[in-house]
Formats: C-alpha cells, sequence, structure tokens
C-alpha cells in the first residue's frame, strides 16, 4: 500500500464492532427498573448514560453538550468554523423492559465513526463537522408522546407538548428542570442551519434482513400509519337458547368475518401491513354470546394513498359484517400519521457507498420502514437517511434483542466509507450541500 | 253449568299468575347482596325463602320438610298413603345479579297448582300425591358445580362432590352443617320409589317463543353441550416491522377465520348452535402481532352425534387455520354433556292438555332447551317433562329478567289441565305408571 491511500476498513471494523456492542451492553446497566432496561425521558438513570457517552465523546474529540430538552450532543469540528455539518444521530431512551440496541446502537455507532474518522483525518483539513446526537425521547412511553428529543431540533417541543403529564402528573417541563436543564433554553436546541444531512443507524426491528440473509439495508421510506379502534355491539344473549339466525347478534362473530379480510385484503396489496392485535370482548363466559367486542387495526404502507384506501375500504367492510347479523360498527382513529421519504439522493448516496464498501459480502437491500424513527422528524428539515442492521429473530422491544457483531462491522464499514467520500470527493460534497439548500428551501415554504 | 262438571279455569287462572308472580318479586328480596338478587346455595338468604315458601306451601295444605341438601320439599298427600307421587320442581338459588324468575318460577308455580288443586279436590279422593321441591341449586354458582340439589335426588350427591369447596374454603358438606343440617341424612333425600313423573316449569330464556308468539312450549330434549378452550400460539412481533406472508405468525388471525367458519357451520346445521364468545389476546398494544390467542368454544345440538361431529370438525379446522399460517393450535374440553331427552310419553301429553287447554289461544309448540336444568338430573329416574314460557327480549340472568302474567296464566290453565285429567282419567294415569315402571326399570339396568 503506498502512502496516502486509504487504509482498508475491515480490520479496524472488526474491533469497532466488539466495542459498540460492548459499550451498548455497558449502558443497558443504566436502568430506572432493576434485572430490566427501562429508560424513559430523562430518568435519573440517563445522568449515567449521559456521563458514559459524554466520556466517549469527548474521548473522540468531540465537544459535549446537553441541550435543553435533554438531547446528548457531540460536535466533532472542522478547522474552518463556519463548515457545513453532518448529523448522526439516534434516540437514548427504551422501552419497558427493552432490549440493549433499539436506538443506542446507533448513537454509540455514530461515536465509533467520528473517533475513527478524527483520528484518521487528523492533520488534513475535514471539509464538514460531524455531530452526533443522543436524542432524549423517542419511544414516546412516559408521556404517551414520542419524538420529544428530536423535535427540539426542529423546534416542534411546543408549549403543549411541554404541559404533558407522566403518570405521576409531572410535566414535561418539570421534568426537564427536575433534570438540571432549563425550558427557557429549547431555541438553543434547534438544529444548526448549516447542517446538511442526517445520518440514522438502526436496528430493523422486524424479520425481513434475516429472512433474505442480508446484513444491512438503506431505508426508502419510514411507512405512513393509520391506527384505530372498531367497536362492533350486539347483543349479550344465552349462547345455548339463542338459536343462529337472525335472533343472534353476535359481535364477535361480526368481528372475525372482519378480521379475516383484513388479513386478506394485506395479503393481496404489495408492501401493506394491516394488524387486528388488541381485542376485548365484553363475554367473561363462555355460555354468553358477546355483546360488543373491541378491536386495533394498525395500517401502514409507505404511499399514503393505497393506506388510506385500505382504511377506508376496511372500515366499510366492517359495516357490511356488522349490518348482516343485526350489529353495530363504529370506529376512531386514533394515529394517522402519514408516510415519511428519505431523501432520495442521499440515500442512493449511501446504498451506492455501503454496495461498494461490501466488496465481496452480501449487498445491502432498500427496505421500507415500518415502526417510526427520529428520521422521521428530522427529515422536516434536512435530507435524512436511514441504514438497518438485521435484528436477529426479528426480535426487538424484547431482551433478547441483539446483534450480529459482523453485520455492526458492515454497517461501521458502510458509514466510515461515507465519511470518506463526503471527505475526499469534492463533487459529491457539493451535491449534497445543493441538495439541502434546495429541501431548506422546500421547507420554508411548506 | 250443571253440578259435578269441571269448572272453567282461566278467570282464576289470571289471579293465579298475579300471584304467582308477585310472590316472585317478593323471594327476590330475599338476597346476599343487597340491591342485586343474588343467591347461592344454602346461603344465609335461604333461610327466608325456606320460611316464605315454606308458609305458602303450609297454606296448600302440604307438608313442609327440608332434605339433607337444603331441597325444600312439599307434600300433598293423597287419603291412601301408597298412592303414587307426581313431582313439580325447580330450583330456589340463582346466579349472581339474577333476574326473579328463573329457577323460582317453577316453584311457586308448583304451589299455585298444589293449592288450587287441593281446594277443588278436597272431599274427592286424588289418586296421586303431589310434591313440590324448590332445589337448594342448580346454577353452580358457589362451588362450579350445577345441580347440587337434584343430584341428591337421584343419591348422587357424593363424597367428592361434597368436598368441593366455595371461595372461602369452605366444603359442600360445610355449608350444609353451617345452615343447620346434616350430611348423613342424604340417603333420606333420595326420591320416593312410588314418583311416576317429574313436571319442571320454567322460563325459555332464550328469544324463540318471543319471536314466534307463542306463550308456552313442551321441552323435547334438553341438549347436550360440549365447552371447550381453543388455543392458538404464533409470534408476537412488531406489527408495523413484520411484512404479511410467510414471517408473520398471526394467533389471532388464525382464530378469526375459524371463528367464522364456526359462525358459517352453525348456520349449515339445523338446531346447532355453536359460539366463540370469551376470548384472550396477549397483544396488549395494537401494533404488537398476537403471539397467543385463546377462544372458548360452546356447541350445543339434541343430538350427541351431530355435537360430536361439529365438535371434532370444528377442532380440525381450527388446526388448519393455525397451520397455513406457522400456528399451532391445542384444544381442550371442559364440559362433554350429552343431550337428555324429556320422556317421550309424558311430554306428548302434556302437549296434548296444554293445546286443548289453550283452546282460541295460540298453541304451544315442542322447543329443544339450549341450557341445562334439573329436569336433565331427575330424568335419569322418573320420567320428565318440562313447559317453557316465553321470555321477554330473550332475557335470563339479568335484573330485567320477566315473564307476562298471560303466559303465566296459559302455564297454570296447562298445569292444572294435566292434574285434573290424571285425577278424572284412570287410563292416563295407568299409562303414566307403567311408564314409569318402564323407565325405572331401564335405569335400574342401566
Amino acid at each position: 500500500m503506498s502512502a496516502g491511500e486509504t487504509k482498508p476498513i475491515r480490520p479496524a471494523a472488526g474491533r469497532q464492532a466488539d466495542c459498540v456492542i460492548a459499550r451498548c451492553r455497558e449502558l443497558a446497566l443504566c436502568t430506572d427498573v432493576p434485572a430490566t432496561i427501562t429508560r424513559t425521558f430523562l430518568a435519573p438513570s440517563m445522568h449515567r448514560v449521559h456521563a458514559l457517552v459524554g466520556e466517549w465523546m469527548r474521548a473522540a474529540g468531540m465537544n459535549v453538550s446537553v441541550d435543553a430538552a435533554g438531547n446528548l450532543r457531540g460536535l466533532l469540528a472542522a478547522a474552518d468554523p463556519r463548515a457545513p455539518r453532518l448529523i448522526i444521530g439516534s434516540h437514548l431512551d427504551t422501552v419497558a423492559n427493552a432490549g440493549a440496541f433499539d436506538g443506542i446502537l446507533g448513537v454509540i455507532l455514530g461515536v465509533a465513526l467520528a473517533q475513527t474518522f478524527a483520528a484518521e483525518t487528523a492533520g488534513q483539513q475535514s471539509p464538514f463537522a460531524i455531530e452526533v446526537i443522543g436524542f432524549s425521547e423517542e419511544e414516546g412511553v412516559r408521556f404517551g408522546k414520542p419524538f420529544l428529543g428530536s423535535l427540539a431540533l426542529i423546534g416542534q417541543l411546543d408549549p403543549a407538548t411541554l404541559a404533558l403529564t407522566d403518570a405521576n402528573g409531572v410535566s414535561v417541563a418539570s421534568a426537564i428542570r427536575d433534570f438540571g436543564l432549563d425550558p427557557a433554553e429549547l431555541p438553543a436546541a434547534v438544529i444548526d442551519p448549516s447542517a446538511f444531512a442526517y445520518l440514522e443507524f438502526h436496528i430493523e426491528q422486524g424479520p425481513v434482513l434475516e429472512s433474505e440473509g442480508h446484513a444491512i439495508a438503506v431505508v426508502d421510506a419510514i411507512a405512513g400509519q393509520t391506527r384505530m379502534e372498531f367497536t362492533f355491539t350486539g347483543h349479550a344473549n344465552h349462547a345455548g337458547t339463542t338459536p343462529m339466525g337472525p335472533l343472534r347478534h353476535d359481535a364477535l362473530a361480526a368481528a372475525a368475518e372482519w378480521i379475516v379480510e383484513v388479513e386478506r385484503y394485506a395479503n393481496a396489496c404489495d408492501g401493506l401491513v394491516a394488524t387486528v392485535a388488541k381485542v376485548d370482548s365484553s363475554s367473561r363466559a363462555g355460555n354468553v354470546i358477546a355483546g360488543r367486542f373491541v378491536a386495533s387495526l394498525d395500517v401502514r404502507h409507505a404511499d399514503n394513498a393505497t393506506r388510506s384506501a385500505a382504511v377506508s375500504y376496511l372500515a366499510d367492510f366492517a359495516q357490511a359484517c356488522a349490518r348482516s347479523r343485526g350489529v353495530s360498527a363504529a370506529c376512531a382513529i386514533s394515529v394517522d400519521q402519514p408516510a415519511v421519504s428519505m431523501d432520495t439522493d442521499l440515500s442512493r448516496l449511501l446504498f451506492l457507498i455501503a454496495s461498494i464498501a461490501a466488496a465481496n459480502e452480501v449487498l445491502p437491500r432498500f427496505i421500507t420502514s415500518g415502526a417510526g424513527h427520529d428520521a422521521m422528524v428530522i427529515a422536516r428539515r434536512v435530507p435524512s437517511a436511514m441504514l438497518f442492521l438485521r435484528s436477529p429473530g426479528g426480535l426487538s422491544h424484547h431482551p433478547n434483542e441483539s446483534v450480529l457483531a459482523g453485520d455492526v462491522a458492515a454497517a461501521f464499514t458502510a458509514g466510515l466509507s461515507f465519511l470518506r467520500t463526503l471527505r475526499d470527493d469534492k463533487t459529491v460534497l457539493e451535491g449534497l450541500l445543493r441538495n439541502a439548500i434546495l429541501e431548506h428551501g422546500k421547507a420554508a415554504h411548506a
């Protein structure tokens, strides 16, 4: 290898992957519920997370701060203070009884990338700064509303959200103050105007990559989702003395016919997922016909029109199932969230670089995320891309959630290749900067 | 009207119906849970029931006793102590938060019939005695096993049953002693060997008579019933990140297809009722696919082979619904109770007499009972027949349970006509006695 040539990444990637996984396991010990991993918005355990990750950030050469929303931010400055900023982030919080990788993996991978990049770029001029952000809240556990951390970055942690209260009556604003922060300083948390791209590494939380033998995937879009509750109301009669037919008004039977159609419709519609999962029958005994049956419906697709058509069809079908049994059906929407496309140019670039970096390994694929992520929020201001890592067993939100070291190495390799390309290929960085200005312009006029 | 002719029943029937309904309402005040009607096996409120009904029995000329199972028994003796005995009975206990007529109506109607019959037969010789029995327990609420009262009459309140305990750890035997009775005297509770017929009046507890405009019906059989629990086991995955198809193992979707088939099969099979009513999804959130789904199945039919075929087919179908989704299905039977035919000769006689007594009114019909009754138990020893009264709104096991005064009058008319026929037509009574000996013979050799 001649001097000046870029060093191969792979051997270092293996060591970095082991370090990233070890750090995630160490952070898993920061919990508010012993013997589980449970870390909600600015709960006491978050202080220890900030201390540990902050220390690793400083070791990587970053300036560390915590913004007024409790986001931990590490800045690897460029020599030129006017240099544009690449943001790498994910979240520090967890669901109750969580695994060790959902969210935190993306933050720790970001720190590892920044550290490696800083070390190998020492003495050169990086044409961009890197900010690694550990968002304080994404899961929505404590206040019933997700994305509190990333909303602060786009200036939308608004007074209504600050007034939300948790199960103990503590508001978001109070929780911020209790942690030693000042909600009045939230404006300073807004994303730097020079930010030109946002990258998020995250576990897939699903079985697709594993089933197809892929280590990593680039996300093309985060599916829109509609969540509803359907209530079928019939009559609670004696199961033995009420004959079949017109004298029987079985709310559960009506719902069952509808649930079968939910599954059939989704099976027939490419990319659609539709699920009935949480149900409640008013019948508490096998010999009493269900007078009322309540069922959740969760519908997701990358295309909003496809999702809306599905919701509308399935709501009509519920009416038909009810009507034919002298039952009534009503539905209420609790979540109706449009799909968010990742930035096409940025995602294609990431895919291309990841494909080249994969060398003789299995190539990445594109995938639609069925779950929401901080990238959904940040994408409203900055071109965003996500890279998924395979989830063994498709497991997430579970203590057995894991990642394969080889997959973390593949993600690290793709990430470092991406940083090197931006550093070394002026036309690529300039393209992303133009793209960002166009996107910012669109957002400003939206 | 010439002397010696039988008086018309109808005007008296109306007054008797009003009295019967008023007495049921008065007994509804005997409860162990204030503001509801809740009266389980030998609970404190049962003392007051025995006192009131015992008083009405004595006023009807009956000798009153309480047997060792807590059954209240009133005997209207015939002049000849060897005269055969007709038994009229139903139960005194209720479910929790019950209505005022389920069970007790049959007892009070029996007392009214005995009183009227005794009054108009005074001076004549009745060729049979009448024993009215208020069974202590039919609903199975306190000890989880129904028919404790009637089982004592056929000598089957056995040691295993006496050892059953209620929610407070009190055994059936202790409950009997606590009420002031002695389990050692249970053998004396067994039905008198001279009993030749058992009659039970009961509300329909279903919507059929009301829907067809009938006041009363004669029961041809009590349907056999199989009660099962089906457990579908799949995988609890993320509803958004798990695509439709082979990577998804949705226990609820498998169950829904099966529930639709349960309903379709029952609709297509004359007289069959099959109901899925009590269910539990392991999913507590709309975005988590149900990994486990448990569902009750209740199947009833007057023909045992038809019921068995249905159960077998539906168990197989559950397997098929599960298999096609990579889900497993298991089932367990909790109740498997054969159908019990009412005595054909006795039921036809009752139907014929009720039809003649209906005069210009709507004729009775035959009906299969979908619910269990004391007559199921007594039929093992004595030829038994039941007469159902229309249930307004099909309601039972509900505070709003009711009866129409005209329907009670119709039942009273049919019952009194039956007693008069047995008194006045020697060939009819002799036919029933021969029938009873045949039945007893069969039972003795079974």
